[in-house]
């Protein structure tokens, strides 16, 4: 294992968890990933943890065709200028040239919202609360595995409503009951929500909702999106309900997305110069049996209780590494680097007093358990690995929350260590873009609501509409 | 609704069914489709089945980029020429030209096995047991909607092994233990198990094995196929292990593959003229209540009964159809034609006599129950629904399976009814060939395992190798 630490390189880190680790590597095609199994049962665990809240507040999936024509994405101005410099096309198939080129989707708001012109007739049709998974391509010139890769997994939630209100409540409440919820109770990432600023917008928005974390980087990490989308794409698609008054009217839309990007979220939110570490919620394996021998007779001896300590947890992901040629030691590593949360290790000596080991990856901590308490005692450890890991997470960020007084000291706090930067801001886009070119940071969210401040722009020093939290960002 | 009827014309059912329970419906690019709410809660329920039993026989899911440079599929001879005609091509992305275009995966075994020649050193690395869930494209000049789709959603399996038996016996471990068990007893559709003729296997494989079922209209549909590779892919793909005598060997490949296809057997199986009928494990509402009620007084007593039995059903799906401005014999008709295997009709009357009405949707009839029972009637009604559209379909097979003595026999037997030829086979193509130019039927499956016959080849009255079952398919 050749780990670099992540205060001497952090991206070198990174690169080196997620292929030892055997998480994901690059593929052929440019910015690409292959995402092996190991990273893949992580996804699947956030995807059924995603999937089941999307249902709960009552969504049904579907599936619209990864590729349409290229005129479609030209309806709506925003959605184009924004998308377009990274679409793949594709021009040939069945080996002739097409005579309408097809994008590969970047998103599916075009060709959901030309389906829903036929879907929609009247208020008797809405809302539709609709959601797919899906794979998207967008082209990338710097690439990084699950951050920013070609072609990305994600979920995208697509409704259609009455009201601008129900339609403003709807993207709110996937915000806090679908993404927030997933994202700090099974990701055990703490996040800020908040509201984008115009340039931060997706293309097409009239509001875009964010979560933000912070990684051990000090880098803010958008770990998914709630957009309003007023009536842009129901009036570029041609969209009308004969409302309840006996009007033809445009009904107002949300979308939202989390992605693969997410399994980046955990692994640098929580990682350690020794590898992963893994919230329960969404590690392929919570507890590992490292049985310790040097006979076959004490082998097969400390095997069978190892296989009685999987039969009384039948409720979690238990494995037993009884690989013959490789030394306890190395399993030790092998699984600390892969954040497996708990471990239990298990040899002759254990047996004869009738107990085992236990290790925290959280606390590093050994302790030696009876066994008959191993049962309860994991599954306590289990709960204080998901919560100590969102408290840990909670205190670095807040450690990492600044209020710096004027713009020298806010451009060296962003220097070192970085973090998130809370200043009143005038609203003005200009002083936006001055911030990015003298930092790198970006407005990663204002207040949800709306909230008036005494204090000036950080920038200008204008009076300030509200408070913003800069922060250099993946 | 209008539903034609199957005798009169089978294709204009099939799409009147699709369409009028909003299961699917054509897109924007050639080919393509939207699987709408109602149709993709059907393929969850199949996956989720098909998944389970992936993983229930040690395989792990990952997941493989959907591009990859065109030069990568030339690689095998027999797979380029199979794919080539019908492969996508991206040309273009990123506002640029790509230096090498990209295909969009038309199957995966070329990005696989080119990325095994990483995984895989040694004997220790060996098997590799892995699966992916991903969307493929394939230029389909007749689209047919769930049966034939430009682009599809599936399950691909990718395994590697030591030695040939291995192969060998995991490609019949799939089609037994994962495919045929899905498919019978999730789906309810009796199918064949067999091996595919030359002709009629799949680019690069060595054999091919196939489920076959039989529709409606008498013709067959494959449900799934998994391939013994050989080690074709390895030699092309340059993977290479250091066996267990320390000699460097390549390593034996199967790959598998169930999709979206499925949907459309589950429809061209069990329908009929008043729609689809649903085998309770795979349909998104297994019971429907239809609420009856003239006055608000009635209306607010017989949902308040209603919830009451969805309360006692949990382990079901179970939906009230609440709607106000609908009539209920609509309401029948409307869950009729969507398959829901149980209805209950729930009125003032009914629950005067502390009873309801519990239809089925397999055998038509009604059947007054004591709202005490209902529980277990509904429970053993879903059983028996799942059970009698397997034993009803099995007998429409059988049923439609001949013993033709000659080719005259056969040709009339394939137009009118239709259905599985069981006759001799020389072992010729051209014999297959004849036999296709003639009736347009293909062998569909020879036995699992070759089994010597003494008859003649129907086609040219040689001395038969081997029993083959003609059909004409899609």
């Amino acid at each position: 294992m050749a780990i670099r630490s992540q205060s001497e390189d952090f991206p070198g880190w990174y690169q080196d968890v997620v292929r030892e680790t055997e998480l994901a590597e690059p593929s052929l095609a440019r910015g690409t990933m292959v995402i092996r199994p190991y990273g893949f049962a992580i996804w699947e665990a956030i995807q059924r943890a995603m999937d089941d809240r999307i249902k709960a507040t009552g969504h049904e999936n579907f599936y619209f065709p990864m590729l349409f024509p290229y005129s479609l994405l030209e309806k709506e101005a925003e959605h184009v200028e924004g998308f377009a410099p990274e679409v793949a096309i594709v021009t040939h198939a069945g080996g002739e040239k097409l005579e309408e080129p097809l994008v590969v989707r970047p998103t599916s708001e075009t060709i959901i919202w030309a389906t829903y012109a036929k879907w929609i007739q009247s208020y008797r049709d809405l809302p539709l609360l609709y959601n797919q998974w899906a794979n998207i391509v967008r082209w990338e010139l710097r690439p990084r595995v699950f951050l920013r890769t070609t072609e990305f997994l994600w979920q995208e939630g697509h409704t259609a409503h009455e009201t601008e209100a129900e339609a403003i409540a709807e993207a709110r409440m996937i915000l806090h009951d679908v993404y927030l919820d997933t994202v700090q109770n099974v990701l055990a990432m703490p996040v800020h929500v908040g509201r984008k600023s115009a340039a931060e917008r997706f293309a097409g928005a009239v509001e875009t909702l964010t979560l933000e974390g912070l990684m051990r980087d000090r880098k803010a990490l958008q770990a998914g999106t709630s957009h309003y989308l007023g009536q842009n794409f129901a009036k570029a698609y041609g969209v009308q309900f004969q409302s309840r008054s006996g009007e033809l009217e445009h009904p107002y839309a949300t979308s939202w997305g989390s992605s693969t990007r997410m399994v980046g979220g955990v692994i640098m939110t929580h990682g350690d110069d020794k590898g992963l570490r893994l919230p329960p919620a969404v590690a392929p394996v919570q507890v590992v049996i490292v049985p310790i021998a040097k006979s076959d007779e004490e082998r097969t001896r400390v095997l069978e209780a190892a296989q009685r300590i999987v039969a009384d947890l039948p409720s979690h992901r238990v494995k037993i590494d009884d690989r013959e040629d490789l030394r306890p030691g190395f399993k030790f590593n092998y699984w600390e680097a892969r954040g497996v949360p708990v471990r239990i290790e298990l040899g002759p000596r254990d047996l004869d007093a009738d107990q085992v080991t236990l290790a925290s990856r959280l606390t590093g901590e050994k302790e030696p358990t009876p066994l008959a308490n191993v049962t309860a005692r994991v599954a306590e450890l289990l709960t204080e690995t998901q919560m100590g890991l969102l408290e840990e997470a909670r205190a670095f960020r807040d450690e990492h929350t600044f209020r710096p007084g004027d713009m020298g000291e806010m451009a060296k706090l962003l220097e070192e260590p970085g973090g998130f930067m809370l200043a009143g801001w005038c609203g003005n886009e200009a002083c936006e873009t001055k911030v990015k070119g003298e930092t790198k940071a970006t407005i990663r969210f204002l207040p949800l609501d709306p909230t008036p401040v005494e204090n000036a722009c950080i920038v200008c020093g204008q009076a300030a509409t509200e408070e913003a939290a800069w922060a250099q960002a993946y």
